[in-house]
Protein backbone atom coordinates (compact mmCIF):
# COMPACT_ATOMS: atom_id res chain seq x y z
CA UNK A 1 0.00 0.00 0.00
CA UNK A 2 1.35 3.57 -0.53
CA UNK A 3 -0.93 6.37 0.20
CA UNK A 4 -2.07 9.48 -1.77
CA UNK A 5 -2.64 13.02 -1.64
CA UNK A 6 -4.24 15.78 -3.84
CA UNK A 7 -5.37 19.28 -3.83
CA UNK A 8 -7.34 21.22 -6.05
CA UNK A 9 -7.67 25.11 -5.19
CA UNK A 10 -9.15 27.95 -6.45
CA UNK A 11 -6.32 30.33 -6.27
CA UNK A 12 -2.67 29.24 -5.94
CA UNK A 13 -1.88 27.66 -2.60
CA UNK A 14 0.82 26.50 -0.83
CA UNK A 15 0.67 22.49 0.11
CA UNK A 16 3.07 22.41 2.61
CA UNK A 17 0.96 21.68 5.75
CA UNK A 18 -0.40 18.83 4.24
CA UNK A 19 2.95 17.35 2.65
CA UNK A 20 4.51 18.00 6.14
CA UNK A 21 2.02 15.30 7.38
CA UNK A 22 1.93 13.04 4.68
CA UNK A 23 6.11 13.02 4.23
CA UNK A 24 5.82 11.53 8.14
CA UNK A 25 3.88 8.57 7.22
CA UNK A 26 7.33 7.62 4.71
CA UNK A 27 9.20 5.62 6.95
CA UNK A 28 8.30 7.65 10.49
CA UNK A 29 4.37 7.45 11.37
CA UNK A 30 3.68 5.03 8.21
CA UNK A 31 5.39 1.83 6.60
CA UNK A 32 5.91 3.67 2.88
CA UNK A 33 9.72 4.00 2.68
CA UNK A 34 10.30 3.30 -0.92
CA UNK A 35 10.14 6.57 -2.27
CA UNK A 36 7.96 9.18 -2.30
CA UNK A 37 7.37 12.23 -5.19
CA UNK A 38 5.00 15.46 -5.51
CA UNK A 39 3.79 17.19 -8.81
CA UNK A 40 2.82 21.15 -8.84
CA UNK A 41 0.75 22.34 -11.86
CA UNK A 42 2.04 25.90 -12.67
CA UNK A 43 0.10 27.31 -15.28
CA UNK A 44 -0.07 24.50 -18.03
CA UNK A 45 3.48 23.19 -16.63
CA UNK A 46 4.15 20.20 -14.41
CA UNK A 47 6.63 20.36 -11.73
CA UNK A 48 7.60 17.06 -10.09
CA UNK A 49 9.77 16.03 -7.39
CA UNK A 50 10.68 12.35 -6.55
CA UNK A 51 12.96 10.44 -4.34
CA UNK A 52 14.43 7.16 -3.44
CA UNK A 53 14.95 7.99 -0.28
CA UNK A 54 12.18 7.37 2.48
CA UNK A 55 10.44 10.89 2.81
CA UNK A 56 11.34 11.25 6.63
CA UNK A 57 14.58 11.21 5.69
CA UNK A 58 14.96 12.45 2.00
CA UNK A 59 16.89 15.39 1.75
CA UNK A 60 14.96 16.51 -1.35
CA UNK A 61 11.86 16.58 0.72
CA UNK A 62 13.15 18.46 3.47
CA UNK A 63 13.89 21.09 0.56
CA UNK A 64 10.60 20.54 -1.23
CA UNK A 65 8.88 22.08 1.69
CA UNK A 66 11.08 24.78 2.04
CA UNK A 67 10.84 26.15 -1.20
CA UNK A 68 7.82 29.07 -2.10
CA UNK A 69 5.84 27.05 -4.45
CA UNK A 70 2.08 27.45 -4.87
CA UNK A 71 -0.27 25.67 -7.02
CA UNK A 72 -4.23 25.48 -8.04
CA UNK A 73 -2.91 21.03 -8.64
CA UNK A 74 -1.08 19.00 -6.50
CA UNK A 75 -0.66 15.25 -7.06
CA UNK A 76 1.59 13.60 -4.80
CA UNK A 77 2.71 9.91 -3.43
CA UNK A 78 4.51 8.29 -0.88
CA UNK A 79 5.29 4.52 -1.74
CA UNK A 80 5.62 0.80 -0.28
CA UNK A 81 7.11 -1.03 -3.22
CA UNK A 82 4.96 -4.02 -4.27
CA UNK A 83 5.93 -4.93 -7.40
CA UNK A 84 9.02 -2.91 -9.29
CA UNK A 85 12.19 -2.14 -7.89
CA UNK A 86 12.99 0.86 -5.68
CA UNK A 87 14.19 3.23 -8.44
CA UNK A 88 13.29 6.53 -9.55
CA UNK A 89 11.61 5.15 -12.55
CA UNK A 90 9.30 3.56 -10.94
CA UNK A 91 8.53 6.07 -8.73
CA UNK A 92 5.59 8.61 -8.84
CA UNK A 93 3.78 10.62 -9.77
CA UNK A 94 4.22 9.65 -13.27
CA UNK A 95 3.44 11.99 -16.35
CA UNK A 96 2.41 11.68 -20.14
CA UNK A 97 1.86 14.45 -22.69
CA UNK A 98 -1.51 13.90 -24.18
CA UNK A 99 -3.33 16.51 -26.80
CA UNK A 100 -0.35 19.29 -25.81
CA UNK A 101 -1.19 18.50 -22.10
CA UNK A 102 0.76 17.29 -19.53
CA UNK A 103 -1.11 14.92 -17.75
CA UNK A 104 -0.09 13.27 -13.83
CA UNK A 105 -1.38 10.20 -12.14
CA UNK A 106 -0.87 8.73 -9.04
CA UNK A 107 -2.08 4.92 -7.90
CA UNK A 108 -2.30 3.20 -4.70
CA UNK A 109 -2.69 -0.28 -4.92
CA UNK A 110 -1.91 -3.54 -6.82
CA UNK A 111 -3.45 -4.59 -10.25
CA UNK A 112 -3.07 -8.35 -10.77
CA UNK A 113 -2.23 -9.41 -14.47
CA UNK A 114 -2.39 -5.30 -15.68
CA UNK A 115 0.75 -6.62 -18.16
CA UNK A 116 -1.41 -8.77 -20.08
CA UNK A 117 -3.51 -5.28 -21.42
CA UNK A 118 -1.36 -3.50 -23.80
CA UNK A 119 -0.35 -0.41 -22.98
CA UNK A 120 -0.89 0.82 -26.46
CA UNK A 121 1.10 3.84 -27.73
CA UNK A 122 2.35 4.98 -24.73
CA UNK A 123 4.67 2.80 -22.90
CA UNK A 124 6.01 2.18 -19.23
CA UNK A 125 9.81 3.38 -18.03
CA UNK A 126 9.98 1.50 -15.13
CA UNK A 127 8.36 -2.07 -14.26
CA UNK A 128 5.45 -0.95 -11.91
CA UNK A 129 1.79 -2.25 -12.42
CA UNK A 130 0.90 1.69 -11.77
CA UNK A 131 2.80 3.31 -14.75
CA UNK A 132 1.23 0.17 -16.86
CA UNK A 133 -1.66 1.12 -16.11
CA UNK A 134 -1.61 4.89 -16.67
CA UNK A 135 0.10 4.12 -19.89
CA UNK A 136 -3.21 2.03 -20.94
CA UNK A 137 -5.21 4.92 -19.34
CA UNK A 138 -3.89 7.32 -21.21
CA UNK A 139 -3.55 5.15 -24.97
CA UNK A 140 -7.58 4.73 -24.35
CA UNK A 141 -8.43 7.93 -23.95
CA UNK A 142 -6.24 8.97 -26.74
CA UNK A 143 -7.82 6.35 -29.49
CA UNK A 144 -11.16 7.16 -27.99
CA UNK A 145 -10.58 11.12 -28.32
CA UNK A 146 -8.81 12.66 -31.26
CA UNK A 147 -8.93 15.77 -29.61
CA UNK A 148 -10.19 16.94 -26.05
CA UNK A 149 -13.84 16.47 -26.12
CA UNK A 150 -15.90 20.09 -26.12
CA UNK A 151 -17.11 19.03 -22.99
CA UNK A 152 -14.92 18.19 -20.15
CA UNK A 153 -17.79 15.80 -18.23
CA UNK A 154 -17.43 13.59 -21.70
CA UNK A 155 -13.29 13.17 -20.85
CA UNK A 156 -13.89 12.36 -17.24
CA UNK A 157 -16.99 9.51 -17.24
CA UNK A 158 -15.04 8.06 -20.02
CA UNK A 159 -11.82 8.15 -16.98
CA UNK A 160 -14.00 7.27 -14.49
CA UNK A 161 -15.26 3.69 -17.25
CA UNK A 162 -11.66 3.16 -17.54
CA UNK A 163 -10.58 3.21 -13.76
CA UNK A 164 -14.14 1.08 -13.02
CA UNK A 165 -12.32 -1.30 -15.70
CA UNK A 166 -8.77 -1.05 -14.24
CA UNK A 167 -10.54 -1.77 -10.96
CA UNK A 168 -11.34 -5.15 -11.35
CA UNK A 169 -7.81 -6.32 -11.79
CA UNK A 170 -7.53 -5.87 -7.95
CA UNK A 171 -6.83 -2.12 -5.62
CA UNK A 172 -6.93 0.76 -7.65
CA UNK A 173 -7.32 4.23 -5.71
CA UNK A 174 -6.15 6.69 -8.59
CA UNK A 175 -5.28 10.50 -8.64
CA UNK A 176 -5.44 12.08 -12.33
CA UNK A 177 -4.99 15.88 -13.07
CA UNK A 178 -4.55 17.53 -16.45
CA UNK A 179 -3.66 20.85 -14.75
CA UNK A 180 -7.41 21.98 -14.40
CA UNK A 181 -9.05 19.25 -13.29
CA UNK A 182 -8.32 16.64 -9.88
CA UNK A 183 -10.29 13.15 -10.91
CA UNK A 184 -9.82 10.76 -7.70
CA UNK A 185 -10.90 7.16 -7.99
CA UNK A 186 -11.77 5.29 -5.07
CA UNK A 187 -10.83 1.61 -4.67
CA UNK A 188 -10.64 1.04 -1.46
CA UNK A 189 -9.59 4.40 0.81
CA UNK A 190 -9.79 8.07 -0.53
CA UNK A 191 -11.12 10.83 1.63
CA UNK A 192 -11.40 14.41 1.10
CA UNK A 193 -11.75 17.40 2.61
CA UNK A 194 -12.88 21.30 1.41
CA UNK A 195 -11.38 24.36 3.48
CA UNK A 196 -13.30 27.62 2.78
CA UNK A 197 -14.20 30.97 5.05
CA UNK A 198 -14.67 30.86 7.87
CA UNK A 199 -11.24 28.98 8.05
CA UNK A 200 -10.18 27.14 11.37
CA UNK A 201 -7.32 25.79 13.08
CA UNK A 202 -6.31 22.57 11.74
CA UNK A 203 -3.92 19.91 13.71
CA UNK A 204 -2.05 17.04 11.38
CA UNK A 205 -2.44 13.63 12.75
CA UNK A 206 0.86 12.74 11.90
CA UNK A 207 3.40 15.34 13.49
CA UNK A 208 2.57 17.91 16.15
CA UNK A 209 2.27 20.49 14.29
CA UNK A 210 -0.82 23.40 13.93
CA UNK A 211 -1.85 25.58 11.93
CA UNK A 212 -4.57 28.48 11.57
CA UNK A 213 -5.66 28.75 8.05
CA UNK A 214 -7.48 32.24 8.44
CA UNK A 215 -3.76 33.83 8.81
CA UNK A 216 -2.60 32.21 5.79
CA UNK A 217 -5.81 32.66 3.25
CA UNK A 218 -7.86 35.14 1.98
CA UNK A 219 -11.99 34.77 2.40
CA UNK A 220 -12.76 33.64 -1.28
CA UNK A 221 -9.71 30.47 -1.35
CA UNK A 222 -11.28 27.61 -1.62
CA UNK A 223 -8.92 24.22 -0.95
CA UNK A 224 -9.89 20.81 -1.30
CA UNK A 225 -7.30 18.41 -0.05
CA UNK A 226 -7.64 14.32 -1.19
CA UNK A 227 -5.90 11.56 1.06
CA UNK A 228 -5.89 7.94 1.49
CA UNK A 229 -6.49 8.15 5.42
CA UNK A 230 -7.58 12.02 7.09
CA UNK A 231 -4.26 14.09 7.42
CA UNK A 232 -6.26 16.29 9.84
CA UNK A 233 -7.80 15.35 13.58
CA UNK A 234 -9.99 17.81 13.79
CA UNK A 235 -11.54 18.63 10.65
CA UNK A 236 -14.34 16.51 9.03
CA UNK A 237 -13.56 14.25 6.12
CA UNK A 238 -15.81 13.14 3.20
CA UNK A 239 -15.28 8.93 2.90
CA UNK A 240 -15.11 8.26 -0.05
CA UNK A 241 -17.30 5.01 -1.15
CA UNK A 242 -15.57 2.08 -3.20
CA UNK A 243 -16.17 1.81 -6.86
CA UNK A 244 -16.76 6.13 -6.81
CA UNK A 245 -14.82 8.22 -7.92
CA UNK A 246 -15.66 12.81 -7.64
CA UNK A 247 -13.29 14.88 -10.28
CA UNK A 248 -12.55 18.04 -8.25
CA UNK A 249 -12.19 21.92 -10.02
CA UNK A 250 -10.89 25.13 -8.43
CA UNK A 251 -11.30 23.58 -4.79
CA UNK A 252 -14.85 22.05 -5.04
CA UNK A 253 -16.27 18.73 -6.01
CA UNK A 254 -17.39 19.50 -9.52
CA UNK A 255 -18.16 15.87 -10.88
CA UNK A 256 -19.31 12.87 -8.94
CA UNK A 257 -19.30 8.95 -10.42
CA UNK A 258 -20.79 6.40 -9.37
CA UNK A 259 -21.10 4.80 -5.38
CA UNK A 260 -24.34 6.81 -4.95
CA UNK A 261 -26.78 7.62 -6.82
CA UNK A 262 -25.64 9.84 -9.52
CA UNK B 1 20.28 32.41 -27.58
CA UNK B 2 20.54 29.71 -24.50
CA UNK B 3 23.04 27.75 -23.50
CA UNK B 4 23.24 24.72 -23.46
CA UNK B 5 25.33 21.96 -20.91
CA UNK B 6 25.34 18.18 -21.34
CA UNK B 7 27.87 15.40 -19.57
CA UNK B 8 28.58 11.82 -20.22
CA UNK B 9 30.29 9.84 -17.88
CA UNK B 10 31.17 6.51 -17.49
CA UNK B 11 30.45 6.38 -14.05
CA UNK B 12 27.68 8.45 -11.99
CA UNK B 13 29.19 11.60 -11.52
CA UNK B 14 28.26 14.93 -10.21
CA UNK B 15 28.01 18.02 -12.61
CA UNK B 16 28.11 20.45 -9.82
CA UNK B 17 31.24 21.77 -10.51
CA UNK B 18 30.58 22.55 -14.38
CA UNK B 19 27.06 23.96 -13.42
CA UNK B 20 28.36 25.86 -11.07
CA UNK B 21 29.82 27.92 -13.58
CA UNK B 22 26.69 27.93 -16.26
CA UNK B 23 24.41 28.93 -13.46
CA UNK B 24 26.92 32.51 -13.60
CA UNK B 25 25.52 32.74 -17.17
CA UNK B 26 22.17 32.83 -16.30
CA UNK B 27 22.47 37.06 -15.09
CA UNK B 28 25.26 37.26 -13.83
CA UNK B 29 28.20 36.73 -16.52
CA UNK B 30 25.69 36.11 -18.99
CA UNK B 31 21.64 37.73 -20.34
CA UNK B 32 20.05 34.45 -20.20
CA UNK B 33 17.32 35.31 -17.11
CA UNK B 34 14.32 33.89 -18.17
CA UNK B 35 14.70 30.37 -15.86
CA UNK B 36 16.66 27.11 -16.28
CA UNK B 37 16.25 23.59 -15.66
CA UNK B 38 18.81 20.74 -15.74
CA UNK B 39 18.13 16.84 -15.78
CA UNK B 40 19.56 13.80 -14.32
CA UNK B 41 19.05 10.17 -15.84
CA UNK B 42 19.54 7.85 -12.52
CA UNK B 43 18.41 4.70 -14.65
CA UNK B 44 16.10 4.30 -16.76
CA UNK B 45 14.63 7.47 -14.87
CA UNK B 46 14.93 10.98 -15.50
CA UNK B 47 14.93 13.58 -13.03
CA UNK B 48 14.49 17.70 -13.96
CA UNK B 49 14.59 20.57 -12.10
CA UNK B 50 13.47 23.83 -13.70
CA UNK B 51 12.63 27.45 -12.90
CA UNK B 52 11.43 30.57 -14.60
CA UNK B 53 14.06 32.63 -12.27
CA UNK B 54 17.20 34.06 -13.35
CA UNK B 55 19.25 30.68 -12.08
CA UNK B 56 22.10 33.18 -10.98
CA UNK B 57 18.86 34.25 -8.50
CA UNK B 58 16.85 30.74 -8.06
CA UNK B 59 16.66 29.61 -4.88
CA UNK B 60 15.96 25.93 -6.51
CA UNK B 61 19.88 26.58 -8.47
CA UNK B 62 21.06 27.09 -5.17
CA UNK B 63 19.14 23.73 -3.70
CA UNK B 64 20.38 21.84 -6.53
CA UNK B 65 23.57 22.56 -6.25
CA UNK B 66 23.83 21.08 -3.02
CA UNK B 67 22.13 17.91 -3.75
CA UNK B 68 23.98 14.90 -3.98
CA UNK B 69 23.00 13.78 -7.28
CA UNK B 70 25.20 11.93 -9.70
CA UNK B 71 24.36 10.86 -13.05
CA UNK B 72 25.87 9.31 -15.98
CA UNK B 73 24.04 11.63 -18.11
CA UNK B 74 23.29 15.26 -17.92
CA UNK B 75 21.39 17.70 -19.71
CA UNK B 76 21.10 21.66 -18.76
CA UNK B 77 19.93 24.69 -20.20
CA UNK B 78 19.71 28.43 -19.18
CA UNK B 79 17.42 30.59 -20.99
CA UNK B 80 17.15 34.11 -23.00
CA UNK B 81 13.37 34.07 -24.14
CA UNK B 82 12.96 34.91 -28.12
CA UNK B 83 9.84 32.75 -28.65
CA UNK B 84 7.26 31.98 -26.31
CA UNK B 85 6.84 33.58 -22.49
CA UNK B 86 8.66 32.56 -19.25
CA UNK B 87 6.40 30.18 -18.09
CA UNK B 88 7.67 26.74 -16.61
CA UNK B 89 5.83 25.03 -19.58
CA UNK B 90 8.47 26.55 -21.84
CA UNK B 91 11.08 26.30 -19.82
CA UNK B 92 13.72 23.58 -20.98
CA UNK B 93 15.49 20.60 -20.73
CA UNK B 94 12.13 18.91 -22.18
CA UNK B 95 11.04 15.06 -21.82
CA UNK B 96 8.72 12.89 -24.35
CA UNK B 97 8.60 9.33 -23.47
CA UNK B 98 9.66 6.83 -26.69
CA UNK B 99 9.47 3.22 -26.49
CA UNK B 100 9.33 3.05 -23.09
CA UNK B 101 12.37 5.02 -22.73
CA UNK B 102 12.26 8.90 -21.53
CA UNK B 103 13.96 11.30 -23.97
CA UNK B 104 15.24 14.47 -22.92
CA UNK B 105 15.84 17.60 -25.29
CA UNK B 106 17.51 21.02 -24.88
CA UNK B 107 17.95 23.71 -27.81
CA UNK B 108 19.43 26.38 -28.49
CA UNK B 109 18.43 29.22 -31.48
CA UNK B 110 15.42 30.27 -33.12
CA UNK B 111 13.64 28.15 -35.40
CA UNK B 112 11.36 30.47 -37.94
CA UNK B 113 8.57 28.60 -39.76
CA UNK B 114 8.75 25.62 -37.21
CA UNK B 115 5.12 25.60 -36.36
CA UNK B 116 4.26 24.79 -40.12
CA UNK B 117 5.76 21.35 -39.05
CA UNK B 118 3.44 18.82 -38.06
CA UNK B 119 4.27 18.36 -34.76
CA UNK B 120 2.60 14.67 -35.32
CA UNK B 121 1.44 12.52 -32.18
CA UNK B 122 3.53 14.29 -29.65
CA UNK B 123 2.12 18.00 -29.39
CA UNK B 124 4.19 20.35 -27.54
CA UNK B 125 2.80 21.68 -23.90
CA UNK B 126 3.84 25.45 -24.24
CA UNK B 127 4.93 27.83 -27.00
CA UNK B 128 8.55 27.56 -27.71
CA UNK B 129 9.64 26.64 -31.30
CA UNK B 130 11.82 24.10 -29.34
CA UNK B 131 9.28 22.21 -28.15
CA UNK B 132 7.60 22.04 -31.40
CA UNK B 133 11.08 20.87 -32.90
CA UNK B 134 11.43 17.65 -30.32
CA UNK B 135 7.96 16.72 -30.62
CA UNK B 136 7.90 17.02 -34.69
CA UNK B 137 12.10 15.10 -33.96
CA UNK B 138 10.04 12.27 -31.43
CA UNK B 139 6.99 11.55 -33.61
CA UNK B 140 9.32 11.03 -37.10
CA UNK B 141 11.49 8.80 -35.06
CA UNK B 142 8.17 6.54 -33.90
CA UNK B 143 6.57 6.83 -37.06
CA UNK B 144 10.37 5.78 -38.95
CA UNK B 145 10.98 2.95 -36.01
CA UNK B 146 8.13 0.64 -34.80
CA UNK B 147 10.71 -0.20 -31.96
CA UNK B 148 13.84 0.95 -31.21
CA UNK B 149 16.69 -0.12 -33.78
CA UNK B 150 18.95 -2.96 -33.19
CA UNK B 151 22.11 -1.15 -33.86
CA UNK B 152 21.78 2.39 -31.93
CA UNK B 153 24.05 4.12 -34.71
CA UNK B 154 20.91 3.39 -37.43
CA UNK B 155 18.60 5.64 -34.66
CA UNK B 156 21.06 8.35 -34.17
CA UNK B 157 22.25 8.59 -37.70
CA UNK B 158 18.53 9.41 -38.39
CA UNK B 159 18.42 11.90 -35.27
CA UNK B 160 21.42 13.34 -37.58
CA UNK B 161 19.10 14.03 -40.98
CA UNK B 162 16.34 15.38 -38.86
CA UNK B 163 18.38 18.08 -36.90
CA UNK B 164 19.73 18.90 -40.18
CA UNK B 165 16.72 19.09 -41.69
CA UNK B 166 15.65 21.41 -38.63
CA UNK B 167 18.97 23.30 -38.43
CA UNK B 168 18.07 24.68 -42.18
CA UNK B 169 15.40 26.61 -40.42
CA UNK B 170 17.90 29.29 -38.61
CA UNK B 171 20.26 28.03 -35.70
CA UNK B 172 19.58 24.23 -33.95
CA UNK B 173 21.96 23.85 -31.40
CA UNK B 174 20.68 21.05 -29.83
CA UNK B 175 21.38 17.88 -26.55
CA UNK B 176 19.40 14.74 -26.99
CA UNK B 177 19.46 11.94 -24.26
CA UNK B 178 17.84 8.82 -24.04
CA UNK B 179 19.37 8.02 -21.16
CA UNK B 180 22.53 5.73 -22.58
CA UNK B 181 23.66 8.01 -24.98
CA UNK B 182 24.12 11.96 -25.42
CA UNK B 183 23.79 13.90 -29.05
CA UNK B 184 25.20 17.03 -29.37
CA UNK B 185 24.32 19.20 -32.69
CA UNK B 186 26.07 22.18 -33.34
CA UNK B 187 24.50 24.82 -35.97
CA UNK B 188 26.72 27.72 -34.80
CA UNK B 189 28.28 26.81 -31.19
CA UNK B 190 29.11 23.73 -28.87
CA UNK B 191 32.41 22.80 -27.74
CA UNK B 192 33.07 19.65 -25.38
CA UNK B 193 36.31 18.46 -23.67
CA UNK B 194 37.05 14.91 -22.16
CA UNK B 195 38.91 14.69 -18.72
CA UNK B 196 40.27 11.37 -17.94
CA UNK B 197 43.15 10.30 -15.99
CA UNK B 198 45.94 11.95 -15.13
CA UNK B 199 42.96 14.55 -14.01
CA UNK B 200 44.40 17.78 -13.12
CA UNK B 201 43.04 21.43 -11.72
CA UNK B 202 40.24 23.25 -14.00
CA UNK B 203 39.55 26.86 -13.25
CA UNK B 204 36.34 27.91 -14.34
CA UNK B 205 35.61 31.03 -16.55
CA UNK B 206 32.51 32.58 -14.82
CA UNK B 207 32.87 32.26 -11.58
CA UNK B 208 36.50 32.32 -8.95
CA UNK B 209 36.28 28.62 -8.53
CA UNK B 210 38.77 25.91 -8.85
CA UNK B 211 38.24 22.09 -8.59
CA UNK B 212 41.14 19.70 -8.57
CA UNK B 213 39.47 16.62 -10.24
CA UNK B 214 42.21 14.42 -8.71
CA UNK B 215 40.67 14.76 -5.94
CA UNK B 216 36.87 13.64 -6.57
CA UNK B 217 37.22 10.69 -9.26
CA UNK B 218 39.01 7.81 -9.72
CA UNK B 219 41.38 6.81 -12.54
CA UNK B 220 38.87 4.78 -14.43
CA UNK B 221 36.84 7.79 -14.48
CA UNK B 222 36.28 9.46 -17.95
CA UNK B 223 33.92 12.21 -18.36
CA UNK B 224 33.15 14.02 -21.36
CA UNK B 225 31.10 18.14 -20.84
CA UNK B 226 29.57 19.82 -23.73
CA UNK B 227 28.58 23.54 -23.67
CA UNK B 228 27.75 26.53 -25.86
CA UNK B 229 31.20 27.84 -25.25
CA UNK B 230 34.00 26.10 -22.89
CA UNK B 231 33.24 26.59 -19.03
CA UNK B 232 36.81 26.49 -17.74
CA UNK B 233 40.14 28.46 -18.94
CA UNK B 234 42.97 26.57 -18.76
CA UNK B 235 42.09 23.16 -20.31
CA UNK B 236 41.68 22.38 -24.26
CA UNK B 237 37.87 22.53 -25.50
CA UNK B 238 37.14 21.10 -28.95
CA UNK B 239 35.43 23.46 -31.06
CA UNK B 240 32.49 21.28 -32.91
CA UNK B 241 32.16 22.18 -36.51
CA UNK B 242 28.74 23.74 -37.99
CA UNK B 243 26.50 21.15 -38.98
CA UNK B 244 28.52 18.37 -37.33
CA UNK B 245 26.95 16.18 -34.69
CA UNK B 246 28.64 14.19 -32.11
CA UNK B 247 27.27 11.22 -30.23
CA UNK B 248 28.81 10.64 -26.64
CA UNK B 249 28.70 7.26 -24.59
CA UNK B 250 30.10 6.52 -21.10
CA UNK B 251 31.87 9.42 -21.25
CA UNK B 252 33.85 9.31 -24.51
CA UNK B 253 32.49 10.52 -28.37
CA UNK B 254 31.15 7.30 -29.59
CA UNK B 255 29.66 8.39 -33.46
CA UNK B 256 30.95 11.86 -34.83
CA UNK B 257 28.59 12.56 -38.01
CA UNK B 258 29.10 15.77 -40.48
CA UNK B 259 31.33 18.76 -40.22
CA UNK B 260 34.36 16.69 -41.50
CA UNK B 261 34.99 13.53 -43.23
CA UNK B 262 33.78 10.75 -42.02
Amino acid sequence: MCELLGMSANVPTDICFSFAGLMQRGGRTGPHKDGWGIAFYEGKGLRIFRDVMPSCESELARLVQGLPIKSCNVISHIRQATKGAVTLENTHPFMRELWGRAFCFAHNGTLRGIRAWPPGFHRPIGSTDSEHAFCWMISQLRERFQRPPRRPETFWRYVYQLATRLNTLGTFNMLLSDGRYLGAFCSTHLSWLTRRAPFGEAQLADADLRLDFSQVTTPDDVVTVVATRPLTTNEVWTTMAPGSMVVFSEGLPWLSMGGQPS
